[in-house]
């Protein structure tokens, strides 16, 4: 994790007892990476929708990583979520919790992923029901037939999506790296205290220039 | 399983066998059921098409059963199997053993559920990438959510995605019930032999007289 | 959530931001409760041990919980982690990213179950692999067996087996409930945050006196 | 799949279908083998158990294919059932349909990986709930982890936890194969018939040869 990261967080006590618990060591680079690109559809990228901001600058950098990515001939996936208008498909406690589901519906166009990203149609597009990636979804099958060992989490949001799918990317024996810029998050608190957790825990927190370089190196 | 069946089988000595061992025994209905319609879509159901087979009698008797349950006010869940074109969304070794995938083009109308059996759009589609209907699909969680443990599996076939689904929903804690004029096969020998195997391992195998009775009791 | 814990947080520009983005529902108890106790092994409450704490105060609370849940002849469950010696049976990616998977080895006796809680033979116990409780063990099944489903999940760590079964829980459709004061964690401050974002996302928070009245009342 | 299998078959219109309709491509080798051995405890190899049969052919394939995995490197994996003596850890709609599973309990010695197969303490043993080694245990984890791409499948039974773990290996993007010598069934005509239908949708079967040649070329 990079010392701005660090820095930002403000919690030297949390750091250290982080530090002596073990937490934080590094997993790198597997032998074949993927970039994973989480939920960057209107729904999360237009600042005026209920859990949407403004991630113009987060979408810059994840068109940087998927330059290299492409360029190295490196797999590109893209998840969104998006519900039945009757919600037949999904969980009545899911949207309890977070009615915001309510801005997901199936057809509508927010589930899109905006078009600045250039998705192109071999690039598969998951729909996923919850935050992480690998729930209850075709993920893992695609990935272990494929080869990938190591994924490259970019979109949106820090705190939800981005987490979850880190945490389950290692829980299933993949290599999670996420390249700090490329990810955003609503609140800028929840995302530097997600960043910090997800680097102890789940995935090493990385930067844009880490990720090009590697993908440079024909990696 | 109905004396039929086992007739049907002319394998005494396997029966003979499987019951010393303990198997066949009954589950029963749980708490709360609902009906599972398995690809009863184009794919499987024009005789025309690469897997397909003459499924008309399947359907009446489908209806029969999707009468008694929309009557009971019990939940209806749908299935089919929809890829990408591109084939990005799944995986190259489903490809190799099963090419007949290349006839489930999303977008192409052999997917659709026939509209013979009247899908109501607040009874959920699940496009599932594999023959169990819980395989990387929301499906666990949707039937959980509702308080559902016993599921009717009726469509086909009866020794792929039939015989599959009931392993996963005794695997995950379901009861589940075939219907046997419910479920139908290309091979006749085939749905016999995988009758037999799901009534001994994963699912009691009943009529559909028997669903339409327990609908009918409120049940 | 309660007052408390939303002061302790000390960010009321993140509490209504999360408000505003429809976070914070309430899911509620459903038909039929367990309680869930997560990691209350010597490898956590022995504060001497790398990633262990005093969880004496967070013990008694659980013995209040379990009281009244066996009381009112509610199920309840344990968890622990035990790895081979030999790691065989877990990944090098966890071992790499959290090297204290070195404190959990199986047939050291820091695995057990503490005996203040007196676990019946009865009270299953589920060795799960990482966090989530539910990731990658027979406990979906379990619960779904017993038409369980609602988890009142109790514990350690706030921030990490907690939070990560509230999550898988509410995305596998069940009711999850925390009491707040029998739940910990070794820093004070990642407790107090994540019982926020557990609130927020995955749990209701509530006391321990608000479960206690709810089995009393023999749900 | 081999003449001699299709041959005892006795079905030529089965097979003659089943290639009409696509079935039976060959998946073949991927990067990296594991040798996966299903059930080779005395609760299956013991005649006199209630669903045990004489396996001593299958030990000694088993050995031979083992011999050749140990001596090119590749990894070996074993799997067993082991119940709770109190049943708190399994379903009861898995005890109604198969009372067996009390043959299964812990620490009776039944479930132990018989002493001729002398497993190292290396070789992970995996604990599974059902039928399928994937199935709710850490498996899926530890092959993703490792790199492993293909799963040759030995041990017992053909028509149950070999044919179970075939379909839930394809289904996760695993190439699967079967030797056909390294596995049994208490029933040779279950046996010959789920071979056939591996081969069809999940898993090339092949002979024990091929496997010890594809070892010996250091694969």
């Amino acid at each position: 994790m990079t010392a701005e990261i660090v820095h930002a967080l403000s919690n030297e006590a949390l750091v250290e007892q982080y530090r002596n618990a073990g937490f934080g060591g590094r997993v790198g680079w597997g032998k074949k990476a993927a970039v994973l690109v989480i939920d960057m559809a209107g729904t999360w990228t237009n600042p005026d929708a209920m859990i949407g901001s403004n991630l113009e600058g987060v979408t810059a950098q994840i068109k940087t990583v998927l330059d290299a990515a492409r360029d190295a001939g490196a797999p590109v996936l893209f998840t969104t979520m998006a519900y039945d208008p009757t919600y037949s498909d999904v969980t009545q406690v899911s949207r309890l919790k977070t009615p915001h589901s309510s801005t997901m519906l199936r057809g509508e166009g927010a589930a899109d992923v905006i078009p600045e990203l250039e998705r192109r149609p071999d690039e598969a597009l998951i729909e996923k029901p919850r935050a992480s990636a690998f729930l209850n979804t075709n993920l893992i099958s695609v990935l272990v037939d494929r080869g990938i060992d190591t994924v490259v989490v970019v979109g949106c949001s820090t705190s939800g999506c981005i987490r979850s799918t880190c945490e389950s990317a290692v829980d299933l024996g993949f290599h999670a790296l996420v390249p700090q810029e490329a990810v955003g998050d609503r609140s800028e608190s929840a995302h530097i205290a997600n960043l910090f957790d997800i680097d102890q825990r789940y995935a090493d927190v990385i930067t844009v220039d880490d990720v090009v370089k590697h993908f440079a190196e024909g990696a």
